[in-house]
């Protein structure tokens, strides 16, 4: 098939099994919303969850770029599954960045015994969610945004700012953790699984042992890398997006479109115009993920080094990503909307759903607005200079 | 206001208030579709519904541009109300076009006092729909498809084709004739409130005086101006739906999104991205603007020649409205897209609604591919040979 | 003929034959650049000098629109003669916008009478060009930039700064001036007549009387008309050079093209992509074509207010002119490097020119950043404020 | 520096090497067109004309992907040397896809002894060389079209049509045969000194042992590999002008571009919008370059299969050539074009020669039109069935 990734890697020939499974109901998914709870059985009964923590500690040990390809397969189906996949292998390594060797391991361990699945409440520089030190441990107040998948999550990533001191501080908590509730409250006309509305904690307890405690050099490279998970995550969300949409434009268009009334052609693959269409569209997209490939070497090579990483080598590898980012972004934007000049009108039936895609993709690009990633690009293909490491760049 | 019509014309001012009033609940009419009951009567109360039939007989005695200009304005707040608007009228003079100056007289009459709301069921070369003379009377059997308007029609335009002799007859019957029947089962992703489904025809009584009898030259070159309508009807609602986009994205911008990040700007609209990409999609829609307006006096020019129109008159017309259909349709889908760019993450919640716009234009402009429309721009450009009337060019 | 303009208004005939003319030797006046004389000569004996100049004073007292629509004919075979053409008339309107109207009438005479061509050293904010007050006359020394026309001019309008106030004075000065030169040492590979290199001063005097006295409001919105003027001769330019562009094409195509040997047909225009090809080009190409018709319509009425101008006024104006020059220069640049796809492989010899187009407007674009304007349109969509009048906006 | 080929090859070493030599006077060359002989004196010292001859026969045994960087980065500089270069070692080759292996080998041989440069008369399918058969040799009269490197050839691979059998012969000649001889009346605007134009044949004698004598079987894939080299060469040469260009043009706005009087900054490199368009056209050129490389895989791995090649590899590995070459003509003929948007108006003087990258690709993208290369993917896409190998696909 067109598109497959590799399926001698077993991991990935698990992915496409998922993938086909979330393709059969896709489209009723896409109109509901809400939480994709059987996604999230099948997720768990296949193991991936696990895929990318250390085999010593009951993981597979894969790198980022076998879980970024599982990502983009599920997004041929379902982008909604690929963001949430991809942020829980994120999620899942934040005490990795952010904390101790010794509380890395303990959270590997218990993530692959429990078999957790992660969700994000991370993000945003916004001073939504204030924390006060109670002598023995913390308690949260506040609200976080944009915190996909904490819908459905065993464990949390949160991190918070200290009242007293203006310190932002990272932690785990599990779902059930007493005052810590996902309103659920995603309503976006695209990603419609995803549960990226906001989070709200009322007094929610903290102990002293959960927060993250950095050790060694705060200022080491490698701590500045979940942005680069992240835009990975969109960016294979994006390619795998617009993968789906074609493949699934060229089933429609080969087996249900009509040629025009005025082509002159008896098959609607014989048009010149559908010719073209495809052929540039796929090319574009082929391009796109001969850059997404090189994005992901870049990623697992920049990762492996550890501690080793140096800020120029973290630097060129930002601009291969901002620049993979930006270009799968623009590709699946493009194919997602023009695929139906030639599919036809009656390719717009609800029912259908290929308007998913582009919903999928409009809705995904927005949340790290392509514009500055090309010019942090530009700007890098001047000067030398890469963009200034924050927690979106 | 931007984009706004002539308001020294009373219809225009008519047109924008009730622009103004669909615009109220147009999202969660877009998300409903089916029929649009409420917006029906306020078009029944404006006396708009007579905007374009003679002054002797009833009616405002308005040109087309001004009909497509009232279009136009619907669709800045909804697709649909376009459309249904542009093709009642189109319907309603389905007599001048193809039956006598007795019948259209009567007809016009008719419509005038009873304040008709007309629906097309004349579209498509398929065989779908097939009559059987009755001696005295004709009965048809079968089904229409594409009959927008059809779900809330009090006159329906109809063709169809003698089983024995092949050839397509043209009629008019009200909406309660029994056997006829609007399945309203329209549920595309864009322009969902056009009911444009299929009808379904159970031995549909048509009487013989309703039959449509030409007179004159049969080959007469105003007989093909249909088209020339539906073009522009869909052009105006391409148009109209990019400006609507454009304004309410811009109200957005201007006081819901916030700077990004990293933009050192305090005020979205004062970030170089911001204003170039508003800058460029206003650019465009304002082209397509004089080139659909320039259609408009085209439009009125060819018609008012009636029969002494020429071939070559109507060739040259055609290419000017297949232009700035083409343009329109394009600009329109770039412009729906884009503007979430500078909107931002939070502008894709569907309580918004911004997406409709795109799901119009999609949905839309797939009626009439715009390749074909500009291969005939290419063609005549080239060798000077405007394309060959038939039901869609 | 395509793209023709009113040949029943005398003067555009006239142009039309003058662009005729052009067109003979088009091709080896482009690669030999420097001072176009022959086509000079047919200018003066055209009486088209004299044509914005009022009747009252000799001229033909005809709009900017009409000089423009004459620059844009020219264009069509040689943009060089399009830009010089613009510029002459603008600079033969320095008094009307700078001096007292003394000093207008008295220049206009003097211009009609000695048809007169006028170039201009008057643009550059650079502090090249510096004057010293001798008492009752000026002394110059210095150079200035980009001043188009200077090699072939009779009459020179020029600006300096007071190397003691620091003030800017403007006047006009003959072209045999002791002191005075054009070095003519304009190299570019597009726009290769225009001689728009550098100026140079060597005590050059200035009497006093010939210093243009301002009266009336120094900031009468009227006296900021010059970049409109400019702005105009730009997008008149860029029009005609893709319209020329164009024409130039479809003659090759229809007369030299061979189709593609894999394309299943006999002649070049039967292949559908040829025929989209030019379907997209002209349909764009239209759209500029009337968005440039609206702005030249805009600058005659705000011309026409003189005094009565108001800020206002001038603000939305710029935003139409700035739009239509933008889009202008975008569409010339794609048509013009997009015709080759359509005209083949044999269709780059350097004798057929072909390539000027894109050289010319690749080149006159320049001059004035299209994203700049841009972004003015796009601030004054979003806010209402227009730029703030500067000698280029 | 940023596209640089891998310098720890040693061919690559030299070809940059040779590329920074050509840098030197491209301007003045480009101008000039005509013979390159200063340029084929250093190809000749520097071994690399035998790069992709056998190890065993006296060459340097390297495969197609380094022969084509080696031409990547002269075009970097100077189109027409990437463009030589790329033919001379396609000609090399001829008698190993269409003659016996005892042919290659002599001619390689020789080839390698001689340092011979290699030139092409094998392309086109018009009947404009007929050969006669004299009982012992051949007898050729008449011309060839597009024969490249003719001009500065030591050896030519020629095809003919037997006059008698209408079948089509191959051979190689010297190029100092009597009675044949390169017209050198190449004109373009565009690849100047690729002596593209007409090879003109008075009575030259082919001998009988000189004639390609194919052994094997005549369907074998890998005889119909000659367009694929030539793809590749093109892409490759589209690739490297792209990157030239954006190279060049980064120097010039680093170095010689002001900001722009409005943009509030004092460098041109800190204005958000020559950020952008830099990242913009690096990315694309980035996602070329990927694809580039991909393709240039696939070659060498089809190559390498000989005799082993089924139709089916064949067939695919066409279409991942045919999108890369689309994509990096595309790519570089937009790159080409908006640098000067970031450069600015005094970047268009003639000796700086910056528009020789968009005349070089512009005229070089024609050879084999993007269009039919865009189709054959897309039907591929769509249905699974490659294009039908000949001379030029």
């Amino acid at each position: 098939m067109l598109f497959e990734p590799d399926l001698s890697t077993p991991y990935l020939r698990e992915a496409a099994r998922l993938r086909d499974a979330f393709a059969v109901d896709a489209v009723a998914h896409d109109q509901a919303g809400g939480r994709p709870l059987d996604q999230l059985r099948l997720l768990k009964d296949s193991g991936l969850l696990r895929l990318t923590l250390p085999r010593a500690f009951g993981g597979e040990g894969q790198p980022w770029s076998t879980a970024l390809r599982v990502g983009r397969e599920f997004a041929k189906a379902d982008g909604s599954l690929g963001h949430l996949f991809g942020y829980h292998c994120s999620s899942q390594h934040a005490a990795h960045v952010r904390g101790s060797p010794r509380q890395a391991e303990a959270l590997y361990r218990a993530s692959a015994e429990g078999n957790w699945f992660w969700a994000n409440n991370a993000n945003s520089a916004a001073r939504s969610l204030l924390g006060k030190w109670q002598g023995d441990h913390w308690l949260l107040n506040g609200s976080k945004p944009f915190t996909s998948g904490s819908h459905i999550a065993d464990r949390v990533h949160i991190t918070w700012i200290d009242e007293d001191s203006g310190r932002t501080l990272d932690a785990t908590i599990p779902a059930d953790r007493a005052g810590w509730r996902a309103l659920d409250d995603w309503d976006a006309f695209g990603q419609r699984q995803t549960g990226s509305g906001a989070c709200r904690y009322e007094n929610v307890r903290v102990e002293a042992e959960e927060v993250f405690e950095r050790t060694g050099p705060a200022d080491a490279a490698y701590r500045t890398l979940t942005p680069f998970i992240q835009q990975s995550v969109l960016l294979n969300v994006f390619l795998g997006t617009a993968q789906g949409a074609l493949l699934a434009a060229r089933d429609y268009t080969v087996n249900e479109s009509r040629p025009w009334v005025h082509s002159g052609v008896e098959r609607h693959v014989d048009d010149p115009w559908v010719k073209r269409v495809y052929g540039d569209l796929y090319t574009r997209t082929l391009a796109a993920t001969a850059l997404a490939d090189q994005a992901l070497e870049v990623l697992d090579r920049v990762w492996e080094k550890g501690d080793a990483l140096t800020a120029a080598e973290r630097g060129e590898a930002s601009i291969t990503l901002a620049a993979a980012n930006a270009f799968a972004g623009n590709t699946a934007l493009d194919v997602t909307s023009k695929i139906f000049e030639v599919t036809g009108a009656r390719s717009t039936a609800r029912g259908l759903g290929l308007d998913r895609f582009w919903r999928n993709v409009r809705t995904h690009t927005l949340h790290n607005p392509e514009e500055y990633k090309t010019r942090n690009v530009g700007y890098w293909f001047l000067t030398g200079e890469p963009p200034v490491p924050s927690g979106i760049q």
